[in-house]
C-alpha cells in the first residue's frame, strides 16, 4: 500500500486555491495531491464536500485560573473535544502564570493538564503577568528558543494589566527574540472609572458591562498599543476587535507601515450589546470583553474581514457555566455586573458561524475563509507550513465540510463544558462533518472516532507577518 | 510513461503556500503535486530554484493603433517573446476599436494579428471607444458570453475619453453581463488646461509632461470612477495607480464596501518624475501616464502592495522606439511634450524588478509576489483556476526562477521592439530562467526553445472580485 | 442733534464679541458704540434684547426664469419683504443669463426687476451659463471691476451644468480677476442615470427625488469641484452641503491647504429624506437639491458648523407655489418627480431656525450665529466691512432679537409668495422683532414700517477667504 | 474732561473686525468706540498704526521650581517686563505645587512672588501634582469658585506625570466644577524607553532629545488625552502641538464632536529639530518638549492655524540661562541631554514672530491674529469679556502695532532673564510699539514708562469652549 489514507473526490481549498483533487497521506503528512493517486489502506469519499485545512483557533482559554472561586468551564479534554467537533485540529490556549511564578513553571502546569487529555493539537501563548528582569531578560528569549513564540499583554483587568513601560519592555524583549506580541486593547482606567460610577449610580445589571467598556476605551488602547509597537519595532496582533473606530485605527496604522495584524471574532459579527439587555440576569450569558457593539459595527467588522484589515477570525473561547456559583451566576456576580466573569464559549461554533454568514451568504469566498481560520493563524503564530494549509509535507490536518448541511445551533448538541451557547437557536448552512488530525480520523460523519490524547503539543517557529 | 513532464526538486509557491514538491504534467495540465510521483517522458531538475505560476501581465499594449503616424514598437511576436523571457506565460493586451467600428470587428483584427504569432497565451480586454446602443445593448453582452469579460474606459486622452454618462452606461452594461470595468483615472480637462497653459508659457520639455498631469488630476478621477462604480454596482479595476493620494482614495472606498481592485506598476515603484528631467530630450524615454511621482509616492505604493490595497502589479507595457520619427522622437514630439507618445516598455522587466525589489529585499514574501503577478491577475480577469496558480487541473504554466541570479538590466539583452529600457542599468537579484507554457518548455536556462505560435488565445470567464 | 438714531440698552453681538452698549447712527452708518452716547433724533430701547448685524442671505433665488411654464413664487418685492421679516437686511439672489445672452444684459433685467421693489439691500451673483470667449475673456473681468465678484457654476441640471473644462475655464477667468466661484456639487450624469432608471421602474413619487440624488453623487462632485479649484488656484464656496461624506471631503481639502468655504442650510439641519415620503404628493413640498438626508447627516452638519468646516448658513430660498399648475403641482410634476421644480422657500425662516436650534439650544454661541449668518457672508462675498458687522463706519444694518420669544412657524404668518412652508408647525425660541436698514427702521416690533424701495443695490469688492 | 485717554486715528482690530475708529477710556475701561469722541485728559495718536487687544499669553512658566539646582531664568518682574515689551498685557503662568503641598498654599507662594512685581496682569493655572481626595474633592471645587478655573496635567516628566486613572479623576473633578483641563501630551514611558536606550548607546548630545521624543509619542498621548476627556465629558486644551499627526488627531476628535482646543507655539512654526544639531552643545538652546520637528510639520501647523484646528498660539515661555551651571549648561546637562532643562524663552517674541510670519506674509489676516493671541485666549480661560478684545466695558488693554517696522530679533534687545534667544537674528516686519494696561501707558514708542507693580492678579470665570 502506497498510502495510509486517501481523501477522494472532494473539492480542496487553500488560502489561494479551490480545486478538485484527491489527497494522499502517509505517516500523518500530506504526500501527494492530484488525480489517480493510487491505492491506500483507507479511502474516504469526499464527493460533494469541501476538504479544508483543519481550523486553528489561536485565541482560546482553557483551564485558566480565575480568582474569586470562579472556575473556567473547560478543561483540556472538553475544550479540545469541543474544538474538534467545531472543525478544528489545533487550538492555542493561553498560559497564565501567577505573579512571581516563572513562566516556565506555569507552562509546565499547563503541559501537565494537557498531556494525554487533548483531542486536537495544542500550543501555548504565554501571558506576561510581570516584567521582572528574569522574565524579560532570560525567560522570554529562552522560551522563544524553545518554540513559545507569542506573548500576550493586557491593557485591562486589574492585577493583569501592564502599564506602558511594562508593555514596551515586553515588546522590546520579544523583538530581540523574534517573537510577536498579542494585545488586549481596552483602557483599564477608563473602564474602572465608568464601572465605579455605574456602581455608585446603582446601575448593576449585566447590560452595564457594555456601557462601561465604551468604544472609546477600545479605540484609545488600540491606538496606544500600535504606537508602542511602532516604537519597539515589533509585530503585534490586536486581538478581538469589536467596532469600526478601532478597525479604522488599525487601517491607519497599516497605512503608516506598521506591522499590525487584526483579529475579530464571531461575537462581533452576529451579536450586539442589546443581547446583554435581558430583563433577568441572563444577559450575563453575553458578557465578554470587549462587549458586542452595534449592527453598524458588525458591518464594519465584515468590511474589515473583506478588505484585509482583519487577517484572523478566532473565537476568544472563554467558557463559564451560567447557572453555577462558580460561573456567571456566582454570588457576587448576582449583585453586580462587575463580578460576572468575562467570557463566552465559542470554540465549536466559530467555524460554522463564519462559514455560514461568510461563505454561504457570499460575503467572502472559500479561500478567504481558509485564510482567516487556518492559514493566517498558522503563519502569524509560527506554525506554517507544518499547519494551516493543504500542502505537500504539511500535517494532514483536514476538515471535510458539507456546504449544504443546515443546522440550528443548540448547546445540547455541543461538546464544551458550559451549560449554554450565546448562539442558541442560530441557524447555519454548512457544517464540518469529518475531522482528520495528522492523518487520524478523529470525527467521521459527526461521530467521534478518535481517542483522547491523540492531540499533541506543537512547538512553534517565529511569526511570519506580511 | 505516466506523465509528459515532471519538474523535480524545486520549491513551489502559490499565492498561499511555499513548499518543496515535484509537479507532474500531462496533456498540458498539472495532474499531480507531491513526492515520488513516478516516471515521466521528461524531467526538469529545479533543485535550488523556485517554481512559480507563469506570470500573467494583464496590462500590456501590443500593435495598438496610434494616430499621427506613431507606431507601437511591438507586434504580437516581439511583445509576447519579450513577455516570455520576462517569466510570463500570458498577457492581456487591449483591443482598441476605432470609433464607429464594431467591437467584434476590431477584435477580429487583433485576433488576426495574434494568430500564429504568439509565444505566450493571450486574451483581450476591449476598450470602449463609444457608447452606442449597438455597443452597450448588444455587443457587450454578446462579447461577455463569448469570453471577453473585461472592458476598459479612459477618463483621459482626447478622442478616447468617455464622459461620466458614458462611463456609467458602460458600467451598467458590464454589470448586467457580469463583466468588470478597468478605468484609466486622470481628469482629461485638468490635463488639457495645464498642457495648454504650459505650451503658452513655452514649457515644452518632456519634464513638463509630469508637471501637467498632477496628482490631483489622478486623485480626482480615481474618486470619481469609484463613485460611478458604486452607483452602477459594478466591480472596477483602478489601473496604474502612481501615488499616495490616489491610493488613499482606494483605501477609503474599500472601507465603504466598494468592490475596487487597485493596480500599480514597476514604474511607480522605482522611477520618479526626476527621470523625465534630462537636459536633452531623453527624458522622453520616461514619458508615460500617469507619470512617475516622488520617492514618497514610491513608498506609498509599496505600502499599498503590502497592506493589500493593490492586488495587481502589471507592467502597462506600451513600447515606442525612442530614436525614431515614428516613436518618441517624432517631429512633433521634438517640438513639445504634448506630442511625445505616452508609454514605456516593461513587459520583460516587470517580474524581475518586483521580485528583486520586493522578494529579494524582503518587502514582500514569495506568496504575495505570486498573488500580485499571477493568481490575482487570473482571478480578477476570469482566468482562474485555469491560469494563475499551481493546482491540479490548472494549465501547466510555470516559471522556474533562480533566486540568486544577479543581472543588470540592459536593453541589449531584452526582446521587445523598442530601442531602450527605462530601467537600463538597474541591478536585480532573481531571474526567470525556464518558462513552461501548458507543459511545453518555451525557454530553458534563458534560451528560447519553444516555437512562435505556441501561444494561444484564451477565452475567459467572469471576474472574481473579493 | 448729534445722531439720527440711538439703539439703547441692548446686548450687541459681533462675530467675536457680545457686550452691552448703545449704538449711535448718523447718515445710515454706525458712528459710535458705547455708553452715554448723547442725544439722537430717535431712540429705540433694546433692553433685554440682542442687537445683531442684519442677516445677509447669500443664497436666494428670486424671480429667476424656470423653463416649462414654471414660475418662481417670489418677485423682488415679496422675496425681500420675506427676508426682511426674517431678520435680514440684505440678500444675494442669482442672475441667470440665458444661453447666448450677455451677462451684462441679463444683469440689467434683474436690476430692472429689483429697482424700486426691494425691502432689503440686494446684490447679484452671476450664474455662468456658457463659457464663450466673450464671457470669460471680457465679461467676467469687466463685471468684477464693476462689483459683481462672485460667479456660480452648476455641476447638475441639464442645460445649466458645465463640464470640467468649462468649470476650469471659468475658475481661471475668476482667478485672474480676483473673484470667487460658487459650485452646486452634484454629478448630473449620476442623477440622470438614476432618474432614468427610476422612471423605467415606475418609481415616480416625490420621494424618488431623494433616492435618485444619492450622497455619492454629491460627495463625488464636491471632491471634483475642489480638485478643479486647486488646479485653478481659486477660492470656492461649496454651497448647500447636505451630509457627512461631503463635509469630510471639505475637511480633508482644507487640511490639504485648499481655499474652500463650506455652506449648509436649515433644511439639512432639521429636515430629512423622510419628509418627502408623504403618501399623497405633498412630499413635493420638500423637493430640493441636494435633498435632505438622515438625522445622522443632520448631526454631521451641526458638527461642521461647530468645528468651522461650514462658515456659512444660508437659506437656498427657491420658492414655488405648491398647489399651482405653475408650481410644484404642475401637470408634468404630477406625473413624475422629475418635473417637480426643485427648491423650497426659506429666506424668512433661516435665522429663527438657526437661532433656536443653534443658540437657544446651546449648540453654538451668539457670536458664531452672527459669523455664520452675517459676518462671514459679508467677508466671503466682498461686502465687508460695509456690511455684516457692527463696527464704526459700517452700514447701520441691525436686527433686534427677542431671545425669549416663542413662535410656531406658520406659513400664514410669513411674507413670501409661496403657499406653504416646509417648516410648518416648527416651534422656535428667539425671534427678530425689529429690523433697521442703513439707519431706517423697516420693521418695528414685528410690524412693517419701512417703504418698498428702501432696499438698494450694493456693488461688491473682492472676496476675503481665510 | 469726559475721558482719561483717547487713542486716536488708529485701525482697530478685533477677532471679527478691522476698522478705523478712536477709542475712549475711562477708569481703565473702554467706554466709547467711534468717531468724534470728544475730549480726553490724554490723546495718543495711532495714525498709520494698528490698535489691537493686548496680547494674552496663556502658556508661560515663571519662577517655577525645578529640581536639581536648576533655576528658571525669569522671576515675575523680568518675565512680565519681557511679556509687556512683546505686546502683552496679561500672562498666565503655572503654579506648580509640590507633592503633598496643598494647591492653595502653593498658589499663595506664587501670589507672594507676583505681588507688586508685575508689569502685566497675571493669573495662574494650577498644575495637579497628585490626586488626593483633598485635592480633587475639596481644593479643585473651592479654587474654581475662587477664580482658578484651569488645571494642567502632564503625561510626561517623571515625578510630574499622572497616570490615566489620575487624569480621569482630575478631569472628573474639573468637569463637576465647570473648569477645563490642559494636557501636555507626550507618552512618558515611550520617552523613557528611548532615552534609556540612547544613553546606553552613548547618544548623549542635545540632538538626541528630539530623537527620543518622537512624533508617535506625542500623537499617542494626544489621542489618549482626548479619549479620556470624551469619557469625562470635559473640555481640554491640547497644548503646544508640534506636528501634523497630532494635529490630525485633534481634527478627527473635533469631527467626532469632542470639545477640544488646540494650541501651537512659534517654535513649531519657525524652528526644526535640525536646530538642535549644533556640533558644540549650543543645540541645548533649542531643547524643549515636544521638540521642534520638520519643515513639513511647520507647514501642517500653519494649516492647523488657518483652518481653525488650532485656536491658540502661545509661547510656552520656559526660560533658562544657557551658559550657567544652574541653566542649560549645568554639570549634568553637559554629560547628557537628559539633564538639559526643557524649555526656551519666547514670551517677548511670540507676537512679533506670529505677526510677521502670519499677517505680514499673508498667511492669516489681522482678525485671526487677534483671535489666536488674545480673544480665544481670554474666552478659553474665562477672562472674556473683561480681557482679550476691544469692546465697551472691557479692560483697556491695548497694544499699538507699527505694521511696517522692521526689526532683527537680538537677545540684547529683549528683557527676559535668559542670556540668549532661540530666534537670534530672525527678521520680522511689524512690532508692538506702545502697550496700555487698563488705561495706563506702560510702554510708549518702545520705551518703558509704566511702573513695576502696575500688573495685577486677575480672578477668572469659567471657560467658554465652542
Amino acid at each position: 500500500m502506497a498510502f495510509d489514507l486517501i481523501i477522494r473526490g472532494g473539492t480542496l481549498a487553500t488560502a489561494a486555491d479551490v480545486y478538485k483533487a484527491d489527497i494522499a497521506i502517509r505517516d500523518g503528512r500530506i504526500v501527494q495531491i492530484g488525480l489517480d493517486l493510487g491505492e491506500a489502506a483507507r479511502v474516504i469519499d469526499a464527493s460533494g464536500k469541501y476538504v479544508l485545512p483543519g481550523g486553528i483557533d489561536s485565541h482560546v482559554h482553557i483551564a485558566q485560573a480565575s480568582g474569586d472561586g470562579i472556575q473556567m468551564a473547560d478543561d483540556f479534554a472538553s475544550g479540545t473535544l469541543s474544538a474538534l467537533f467545531g472543525g478544528n485540529t489545533m487550538v492555542l490556549p493561553f498560559c497564565l502564570p501567577a505573579k512571581g511564578q516563572s513562566l516556565r513553571a506555569a507552562l509546565q502546569e499547563y503541559h501537565n493538564l494537557a498531556e494525554g487529555a487533548c483531542y486536537t493539537d495544542v500550543s501555548f501563548h504565554v501571558i506576561i503577568p510581570d516584567t521582572t528582569d528574569q522574565i524579560l531578560g532570560q525567560e522570554i528569549p529562552a522560551l522563544v528558543a524553545d518554540g513559545y513564540t507569542s506573548f500576550k499583554v493586557f491593557m485591562t483587568y486589574e492585577g493583569l494589566r501592564l502599564n506602558d513601560a511594562q508593555i514596551l519592555a515586553t515588546m522590546d524583549a520579544a523583538q530581540g527574540a523574534g517573537a510577536l506580541i498579542m494585545v488586549h486593547c481596552e483602557n483599564e482606567d477608563v473602564i474602572r472609572f465608568l464601572v465605579d460610577r455605574a456602581e455608585r449610580n446603582g446601575d448593576l445589571v449585566p447590560a452595564a458591562h457594555a456601557r462601561t467598556r465604551p468604544v472609546s476605551a477600545e479605540r484609545e488602547a488600540t491606538h496606544r498599543a500600535m504606537a508602542l509597537a511602532e516604537v519597539a519595532d515589533v509585530p503585534v496582533v490586536i486581538v478581538h476587535v469589536s467596532n469600526r473606530e478601532a478597525m479604522e485605527e488599525i487601517s491607519r496604522a497599516r497605512a503608516r507601515g506598521s506591522r499590525v495584524v487584526g483579529e475579530t471574532c464571531p461575537q462581533y459579527l452576529v451579536l450586539t450589546a442589546d443581547d446583554l439587555e435581558a430583563m433577568d440576569w441572563s444577559g450575563a450569558k453575553f458578557v465578554c470583553s470587549p462587549p458586542p457593539r452595534t449592527t453598524a459595527d458588525q458591518e464594519a467588522c465584515w468590511e474589515g474581514i473583506r478588505m484585509g484589515i482583519f487577517d484572523l477570525v478566532s473565537s476568544d473561547h472563554c467558557p463559564f457555566v451560567y447557572d453555577d456559583p462558580k460561573g456567571k451566576l456566582n454570588p457576587k456576580g448576582r449583585t453586580s455586573f462587575r463580578h460576572v466573569p468575562n467570557g463566552i464559549p465559542g470554540v465549536e461554533t466559530r467555524l460554522p458561524i463564519l462559514f455560514s454568514e461568510g461563505v454561504s451568504k457570499g460575503r467572502i469566498d472559500l479561500s478567504r475563509f481558509v485564510a482567516l481560520t487556518a492559514t493566517n493563524q498558522a503563519k502569524t503564530y509560527g506554525l506554517y507550513p507544518r499547519k494551516g494549509t493543504i500542502a505537500i509535507g504539511s500535517d494532514a490536518d483536514l476538515t471535510i465540510w458539507d456546504p449544504e448541511a443546515e443546522r440550528i445551533i443548540r448547546h445540547a448538541d455541543l461538546h464544551d463544558g458550559s451549560d449554554y451557547s450565546p448562539y442558541e437557536g442560530f441557524a447555519v448552512t454548512g457544517w464540518p462533518v469529518t475531522v482528520i488530525l495528522r492523518g487520524t480520523v478523529m470525527v467521521e460523519n459527526e461521530q467521534l472516532c478518535g481517542a483522547q490524547g491523540a492531540g499533541a503539543y506543537v512547538s512553534r517557529g517565529l511569526p511570519r507577518i506580511g
